[in-house]
């Protein structure tokens, strides 16, 4: 049974050109690029090249705007904490109640030191209420934190305009956004926004796992969060990930040079699928129907089901899936995000991530649109509320 | 011509070993851990199977001591600002004049935010003074961090009893020990210890740059550094980076395997490198002289002429080598080491630091001696101290 891998919100895999690029630094060219003789030369070139192709990628000014890191929560956890940090006598954080959870969690522990954080809603389509937002801003308000892509829906928030609006009521707040499940899905062009710090994560487009990168906008001050040596421009310590930081630099010109690709062949594809599912399965919603959302993604609910069941009767079919973030699993506690937008308790529990990639194939679509149905009639027939799907499946 | 890379304490070369057992995690194997299909159930097991290598490496109690990281400096960043924040109330920390710069600028960076630093000295032998170490702990010592072997001169500290000892005066103080340049090169075995947090960095022992690891002993509380996901027991937020993680757990299974290896013939290396240098250069000075030393590492100062030069030199013969931390490269400031155990100036500016691993070769060393004594030669003749170079060599 072949794999039909459809949660790359979660994970994708490693592209075989980004490995290939990154085998040369798991041999050879190892030196470390703090070193002055020859061997360190290639990886120094290297870094300083991936820079450049990170820098472009997102559409920055200026490639020393990019500061490599570990993973996407670093560099959340580095924007945020460094931004607070140089900026201690303001108290007043802006965020939404649809975050990823390494952003959701750090507001959380933040509030417990003192920040006063105003979470911003969302509606039934899950767009941000972006008034409340604006209205919420003070002179106190140091850092407005809107992520650009959800994980778990795809709802796409206009960030460039929001921090327009933002530097308007007050050009001291400083602009957050986390562009984890933006990175490779739709454009980015950060010169021109007035967006301070934005952050990606390798691996959510065909790099490895373990790396990421913050950009920050010239003259934005930020203390590191892991203090050191002088890698980074003095914002990141640590010996330089090199094979990674090549790898992710490969991965983002893959990605930029199959953008199209996603949003034309890869949204049809979600499109199909999403269609194929909702016109097939009765109790079937579409969660976020409305918004605009990144080309890959969609979230389904089936109403009166165990989403945990669908995964495992998915699994068994070689169809991987989810119900939210994979940060979150092993949680039994409904997404926060569907929770946000009001999905209604009957499809909350039964709700189901699609999220595709380039090397989604039109019979990965097809396979899952035959499968679900039958996983679905199964566990009607052993769902407590029988009389409820009685009346939607007649 | 062929690399003779004597520089294994800046970074060491992938092991082929490591590389292939992270390839399938490069290629099939791309699940997310926290992931309930049965494509991230290998993920999962390798991360676990890792941790347990890693815990017996050490020689921790328990598995669950074991927290992966992505380098060295994000280890000791964890273990030092985590047990801060989870003591506010006490603000003096001892520490030595010898740490790694990405200890050390930590602590100056926490002097600057209202932490008292008692900064204990070492003698010409580079050995530690811990009679005052022991007599600076007061009920406020909130923290001890003392690495196990140092970067620079490769000199051993008594970890194990000096943490013995810092809990017989305040058992409250937590001990931070950075063991990252004695993994793999002397054993360790933590439960035998009252150490609290050790660090190790996965590049210094043929793993790649980009991951490490912290010990948290059981009972001992720390606050995250990157708060986010429920990953590594809430100690550390961020998608696993399995390859990673099971490169760096095959590394420490060679390092142990190697560890004999490591304290007869590669010492044997060095002790044949020292005295080969020693014995035929005569403006040589060995320094840490007599203190006890991890069998890779060897400090030598070339009286009266320039470290930098003799690198560019070294380099042009193919020999790699250092005159200091990686981390400090491009600052013109001597060794703070070399400067804290009053390595005079004659010396202090032409100190080189060779560092071997198992991988170096009789042939490498036979080499160096053999290149060396003229590099020195002609360097000689272009210092500004011709006088005292002549009396000297006379």
């Amino acid at each position: 049974m072949s794999l039909v891998y459809l949660d790359n919100n979660a994970t994708t895999m490693v592209a075989p050109e980004v490995l290939e690029a990154m085998l040369p630094y798991f041999k050879g060219e190892y030196g470390n690029p703090s070193s002055i003789y020859d061997l360190a030369h290639g990886a120094n070139l290297a870094v300083k090249k991936s820079r450049e192709i990170i820098a472009d990628f997102l559409g920055a000014k200026d490639p020393k705007e990019i500061i490599f890191t570990s993973c996407g929560s670093e560099s959340a956890n580095t924007a945020i904490k460094g931004v607070l940090d140089v900026n201690r006598n303001k108290k007043h954080i802006i965020t939404t109640r649809v975050e990823h959870p390494c952003v959701l969690n750090l507001y959380k522990d933040l509030e417990k030191r003192g920040y006063q954080v105003s979470w911003i809603d969302v509606d039934s389509k899950g767009d941000l209420d972006i008034g409340s937002l604006l209205e919420a801003i003070t002179p106190d308000t140091v850092l407005v934190s809107v992520m650009m892509a959800n994980n778990e829906t795809g709802t796409i928030y206009p960030v460039d305009k929001i921090s327009e609006a933002v530097k308007m009521q007050n050009p001291d707040t400083k602009v957050f956004v986390d562009g984890v499940q933006a990175a490779g899905k739709i454009p980015i062009n950060l010169k021109e926004t007035k967006i301070d710090l934005f952050g990606i994560s390798g691996h959510k487009f065909h790099a490895p796992k373990g790396v990421g990168a913050l950009y920050v906008k010239s003259g934005t001050m930020i203390s590191p969060l892991i203090v050191g040596g002088h890698q980074e421009r003095g914002k990141r310590a640590g010996t330089e990930n090199v094979p990674y930081i090549v790898g992710m630099a490969t991965a983002a010109k893959l990605a930029a040079e199959n953008l199209k690709d996603e949003l034309t062949r890869v949204k049809s594809l979600r499109d199909k699928l999403e269609n194929g599912i909702l016109s097939n399965i009765k109790n079937a919603v579409l969660n976020s129907r409305g918004s605009v959302r990144v080309p890959n993604t969609t979230n389904i609910g089936f109403q009166y089901i165990e989403g945990e069941l669908i995964l495992l009767h998915l699994n068994d079919e070689g169809i991987c899936a989810s119900s939210g973030s994979a940060c979150t699993s092993g949680s039994l506690e409904p997404s926060h995000v569907l929770r946000a937008q009001g999905v209604p308790f009957t499809s909350l529990h039964g709700s189901i991530r699609f999220s595709l990639s380039r090397y989604t194939t039109e019979e990965d679509i097809d396979y899952t649109i035959e499968k679900l149905p039958a996983i679905i009639k199964k566990l009607a027939k052993i769902s407590p509320f029988q009389k409820e799907l009685n009346e939607i499946f007649k």
